[in-house]
């Protein structure tokens, strides 16, 4: 194996190993540091500039002409522009970053400042009754507080608190409501939990509601894996008895639970400190977070419980937050199209796009949203989570052991997670490992291994050696020998492991395609295609559009934007009125129901096959 | 004792016996029917027309000059122009009544009509989603029920709701948010209560939403009696012992559900089918039903918890209503002048009053608004228990064998309600008995019984017989000797009930007296006194002037308006834009503590004395 770098990014102080060549940009995605790119990674827009603080970059600085006088000779650098070819520590300045400049974007977009959030404190100090002025508890409060509503438990509450606080305390206020009453100034003291609620992965964030800072961040599978892979699979346990609505809402409470607890611990914050949540997911994972039945999605014409936000006691669902805390859950669009959808286009401003614009959001359950002609169009697919290293024979999550990245020339150069030996593969792994075979000649455009009479004339004999068939004529290539791996055993590519690749690509190809067809756009006419998913900037660009999960758009042309519904949780975390922008938004999102396009299947049959050359 | 006649008022079916020469409204009033009267009684207005079924009345055509030509004939007199003579049967025409009356003025107040109850049932049939309206439930449900606010809990239900329906259903609608799904067309069956949350009596009206009419009345003897007679006993025990909170709380509550037991027993209809529940009562009352904490109206400077109307949910008060049904409770003025006050106030419309008008609100605690130059004023005052045969040595409440009323002349002439043998007195009784002791001069001014020496000397012997006195010279009047009465012992009126009628009447009169101060008016100027109250359309108007309860103005200006509070809580049962007027009116009442009127210890003293000759 080549040797690996370790880059470390400062403030989050996450650190990846990549391969020497490796562009700075797709470190620091790997690293969840997604840089703001606007202009494609030409070196032109001079947003995504880091300060290097340790290791060598090379003094070609006219690549770097973007930055200001002087800067360069500072240690300045344009992501876009480095490649990693030392080990290096970075400094990224929050500006530099696309969850920095979508919060920029809000403030400019006149709601006032991106840190709003739904819920508030505020200090009280009232003057006690005397007889000139003896107004009842309610009316002394809410006249200090202006106009709140305050439900009958706060009221009741009223009379010992302020007594007993000697009419001074911290009023807890979430839109318009009273929703506590805290003895003392308590108003440093605010926080809440954006969550994105993946099929497989559930991650969420904790953040200082005052400073507007992220504290912590866990993520941890969804508890509803083991009663299903994927959304369909937990529909149809729910629609065959309906018990297993209450142990699915169970399982993915109980995630929830376990992350708060890991947010908390890492951040010393008390739970009940914690006054909202904010929550992102597709149809189903929503509606079960809720205890609304999803069946419905089980069947043709695929019917939502509700489109409109929901906004949900915390108590209700049993979270252990403060009193009054709610659980806020995204509009929805239509059938399997949900709030993560509509997250992901109010995080990256899709509706504000010049031009055609595409946001394809990877993971079990893929999204693709097409702004064209100020509209947008929004369709979800299954992908199935083969992308999340599920259903692959050898495959598992991105986690430490797994192969995230494979390259091939005389050799197989595979870069493991966590730099150790290698124990699976995880799904840009398996993108890589695909797109390198195609590129070999090894695989074709088919998607099978192909025999030794079949494979090209130049191939080297150390790769040439790796193709294995079993008795059944089904091949597998070695990614690693037994001596090498970490499980004692040879790490294989099989070709089972193409054909679910192939289906998982198929469904988004042909969801693109469709969009783009009914909009009457060819691939070409797309400015930009921004890849979105917890997991989507870890892949690589060049490889998306050789094995055809990306059309064929210019590579400049594809920006990574991160976990974009994690980002539009965040974001509704912060700002009540972006959320508010949420409604508006799914208003305007059309759904477009793959199920009825009569080209559908025709069109996922040309999209399981690879793209001749897309290099 | 004299013959008494039976007086049979149709529709109610309701029936009174009275003594010979008793005016037919008094009767009436009696009966619960009070007639509206808005000339006061002379007969010029024609308002209070009803026929006569049975019995005589004379034809004396001229005093019902008011009514149209022929109706005469017809057997219609003027109910404030008969005296009873002979039993009668007497049809009351529903716009004849006091009730009726409000109701029309809420309607040409341009509210759009008085039935407009805050809770309302829509019938819906909805068109079953299509794969060209995939909308979701919930969207399809407010579609055609126009904006509504759904809680979590409904939209859970929605789907199999639907579903099992085939997309039919009834929905109840409250206040813009959606309390229920029934299945079938259930538009007929909506019922609510209205609740007059006395100290001492509540009394809940059960009426039919849909027809707008009353379906069963019933009242019981408030729960809480046991924990203290008036409102200051039970704010000290709350003081005392704060879980006597919940224990009062408990015991209102229990009354509520008994009485809410007998009304659907009795109209035969289901608790479940109550969807809503108006409910006046003092500050004290109110709060404790909420559960909320009355110890500051228990010392100086007399704080509310609340004065804004609070609407609670049934379910959290434990009441077995609708899944959704709430309890609405009046907005308060200040201190002890409450929800009471505010629906007395609304139902009596004394904000549209020509001219100065008071209204008194007789009942343990006794309130009394003034409006003057577009002005109201309002008062409360502690009268005691004493009006409803507390405290009283041989009291009773007003029900059957209750000495109701007593008439002096050569004998002791008594009524007694149901026409039992006089088993006790009741507050009317009470009034009665002082008012002829002080008119045959065997009571002074002072509230004493004279001795022997100091009696007129043309009192005749039949009734110089009856007065008594113990061995430490306090006096007694038998009003009705062992063998006459029910209990086999001489009932007497005593000493110490005297000075409980003082101290009762002192305190409302007090309060009369400052706001006529205040206001500088005089009592002469007072063109309506409207009396009220549950027990209020019992007493005889000219005994109240004659001990000092009522000041000194012309018997005709004083207008029985039966139990105010009561009305005004059927009212904002009977349409929320009364209820949404309520809060307006509380705006508008100042309230004005006794207790900070420097001069209110002296008034009082003398209102505790009776008036020389007030006859």
């Amino acid at each position: 194996m080549q040797e690996e770098l370790k880059v470390v990014f400062q403030r989050s102080g996450r650190s990846v190993f990549v391969l020497p060549g490796t562009a700075l940009v797709e470190a620091a995605g790997r690293a969840g540091v997604i840089l703001q790119m606007p202009c494609g990674g030409r070196g032109t827009c001079g947003k995504c500039r880091v300060r290097i603080v340790a290791g060598a970059t090379g003094n070609d600085v006219a690549r770097h002409a973007a930055l200001p006088s002087d800067a360069f000779e500072q240690g300045w650098r344009l992501g876009c522009q480095v490649r990693v070819t030392t080990p290096l520590t970075v400094e990224v300045p929050p500006e530099s970053t696309f969850e920095y400049q979508q919060r920029i974007l809000v403030e400019d977009s006149g709601h006032g400042g991106v840190l709003d959030p739904g819920v508030a404190k505020c200090y009280v100090e009232l003057e006690p009754p005397t007889q000139a002025d003896s107004r009842s508890d309610l009316t002394r409060l809410c006249a200090a507080l202006g106009g709140v509503t305050v439900a009958p438990e706060l009221v009741a509450a009223l009379p010992a608190f302020l007594r007993e606080q000697d009419w001074r305390g911290t009023a807890v206020l979430a839109d318009g409501c009273l929703i506590g009453l805290e003895p003392d100034d308590t108003t440093s003291v605010l926080y809440g939990v954006a969550f994105d609620i993946g099929t497989t992965t559930v991650v969420g964030t904790l953040f200082d509601l005052v400073a507007g800072e992220s504290r912590a961040v866990a993520s941890e599978m969804n508890g509803q894996v083991s009663q299903g892979d994927d959304v369909l699979a937990r529909i149809l346990r729910i629609r065959e008895d309906a018990s297993a609505l209450l142990t699915l809402q169970t399982a993915i409470l109980d995630t929830i639970r376990t992350i708060i607890r890991k947010l908390c611990a890492e951040a010393d914050v008390a739970s009940r400190n914690i006054y909202e949540v904010t929550a992102a997911g597709n149809s189903t994972m929503q509606q079960i977070l809720a205890g609304y039945d999803p069946s419905a999605l089980g069947e043709v014409p695929f019917v939502q419980v509700f489109d409109t936000a929901q906004t949900l006691p915390a108590a209700r669902l049993g979270l252990p937050l403060a009193d009054g805390a709610t659980v806020y859950l995204f509009p929805q669009v239509g059938g399997f199209v949900g709030g993560d959808t509509v997250a992901g286009v109010l995080a990256a401003r899709l509706d504000a796009s010049d031009g055609p614009a595409l946001l394809v959001d990877i993971g079990t359950n893929g999204e693709i949203v097409l702004a064209h002609d100020g509209k947008l169009e929004a369709t979800s697919t299954a992908a199935g989570p083969a992308f999340e290293g599920a259903r692959i024979v050898q495959g598992m999550r991105a986690s430490p052991g797994a192969v995230e990245k494979v390259v091939l020339d005389d050799e197989v150069r595979l870069n493991v997670i966590g730099n150790a030996r290698p124990a699976g593969l995880c799904g840009t792994g398996l993108i890589d490992a695909v797109a390198e075979l195609l590129r070999a000649g090894i695989v074709d455009s088919t998607g099978r291994i192909l025999p030794a009479e079949e494979l090209p004339a130049g191939l080297p004999d150390t790769l040439r050696d790796r193709i294995a068939f079993d008795a059944e004529g089904r091949g597998r290539f070695i990614l690693a020998v037994a001596a090498e791996s970490a499980t004692g055993e040879d790490l294989c590519l099989w070709q089972k492991d193409i054909r679910e690749l192939q289906l998982a690509c198929g469904a988004i190809r042909a969801g693109i395609a469709i969009l783009l067809r009914r909009a009457g756009l060819q691939p070409g006419e797309l400015g930009t295609v921004l890849l979105a998913g917890a997991f989507g900037n870890f892949i690589r660009r060049r490889n998306a559009c050789r094995i055809g999960l990306l059309p064929a758009v210019p590579h400049e042309a594809i920006r990574y934007i991160g976990n974009a519904a994690s980002l539009g949780a965040k974001l509704a975390l912060l700002s009540a009125p972006v959320r508010r922008r949420a409604d508006a938004l799914r208003g305007r999102i059309q759904h477009v129901d793959l199920s009825l396009d009569p080209e559908f299947q025709l069109e996922f049959g040309m999209a399981m096959l690879f793209p001749e050359d897309a290099d």
